[in-house]
């Protein structure tokens, strides 16, 4: 039965998560309905990163296996997906897989994005939080560099005393202004793992900082407390965007490049 | 009667347009819903550009006057209106100007962007035309400088025989690819006028010429002849926004910046 790795994007706003859920619409849950047409009968799907509700993905994976009634090839595969799937959904590249590869048990490393609105913009209300006042720039920065050696990530984290842990391995965490006009702040964060609602703490607690609520040298006490409560609040989702999944080198296509996320 | 002039953004999505309609909702509709639960009375809003159904503004601006019931500062008159306006407006700034400034009579440019999408991304496709498909960035280039000495536009407008004739004077004229990972082509174009549909007109040309089915030379032959049917089609709404108005320095507040978007 062939393998397959779907990249896609997706508009959150609409979805209550990517996890298929029994009576609310979710991204998991009309791609297994789109591909349910397709193989006649049922197909499960697993995805990189479960997103939740109000969060975007620009680069998620997704893998499933099934055997088609006929022969279809990658490129018919990805042109009936995007016949079949609403329009907040974008099927982007359909790669055949080896047999073992899991989107979710495979990934090495997921690169999320975060933007933040400086000043309101009603186009972009649903792509970012719009924070609406000015924000330390250098403090937030300064922040970012205490938390660049960290190993352990509890306080940071909604679930206490994750079953694999609370340790992650960082892998970027950059802040820039995009070009004034924009006033948008965005922060890439790429790690080999992330805890439950992770970025997001990590964003509301930058925005504290950047308000000059709190000093930057609080992420340190955060980190060493590994305390939910001291940290800041929680980023809204509409904000968040899953950027890109990274997969070792035997599952890439001939051709494909490997995640370029670190660089830059 | 102090006379004010509004800054604003909105998504244009859900709008019929700027101009207020009977039965449709607008933006001006709005506004002037909004301002009547301030003024206790009607008041008339005009608006520097009329945009169309789905078309999108960083930087419109519209013009009232009305006598407050209760002394109220342009900080709270822009506060007020947060709070009336539905969340798909945004006002930015307001300020009490001269009693003769009119939104649409005093503005001396407008600066549009139209932004095209070369790979599909669902949570940017109510803010961009989605193409689809590589586009030849030099050729579009080329036209574009064909068309930089061009005054006459009559080719580019839907309606015929504009009342005022069809003579512009182009003041920016600039197209640029984003950071690669956005494939996103942003043209920004600005004029002393525009006439209707110019700017959609001028893509749908560009597109064409983008993709090889025509030459760049071609929009020598569409200005010379002043046909819209040589023209390319009307580009889609939601790529387009209003960025910016232009006024004479006497309008503008002490300290306030000119139009910044001849230059970069």
């Amino acid at each position: 039965m062939p393998n397959y790795r779907l990249l896609l994007a997706y508009d959150g706003s609409d979805f209550h998560g990517w996890q298929r859920q029994p009576a609310a619409r979710s991204v998991q849950g009309e791609l297994e309905r789109a591909l349910a047409v397709l193989a006649r009968e049922p197909v499960a799907v697993q995805g990189a990163g479960r997103t939740d509700a109000g969060v975007h993905a620009l680069g998620q994976c997704a893998s499933f296996a099934f055997t088609p009634p006929r022969p279809l090839s990658t490129q018919r595969l990805l042109a009936a997906l995007r016949g079949l799937l609403p329009e907040d959904i974008t099927p982007l590249a359909v790669h055949e897989v080896a047999p073992d590869f899991n989107a979710r048990f495979s990934a090495t490393a997921r690169f999320y994005e975060y933007r933040l609105g400086l000043v309101p913009c009603a186009p972009l209300r649903r792509l970012r939080w719009e924070i609406s006042r000015p924000l330390d720039l250098a403090a937030m920065r300064a922040a970012l560099g205490l938390l660049e050696g960290a190993e352990d990530f509890r306080a940071f984290s909604t679930k206490d005393g994750a079953a694999r842990g609370t340790r992650c391995r960082l892998r970027r965490l950059a802040l820039d202004l995009r070009e004034p006009a924009e006033e948008e702040l965005r922060l890439a964060i790429g790690a080999d793992r992330f805890l439950h609602n992770m970025v997001r703490i990590i964003v509301g607690t930058l925005v504290e900082i950047g308000r000059g609520r709190w000093q930057p040298d609080r992420v340190t006490a955060i980190l060493a407390s590994g305390d939910r409560r001291l940290a800041g609040p929680t980023a809204p989702p509409q904000g968040l965007f899953l950027a890109q999944v990274e997969y070792p080198e035997r599952f890439l296509a001939p051709g494909e490049r490997p995640a370029a996320a670190d660089s830059s």
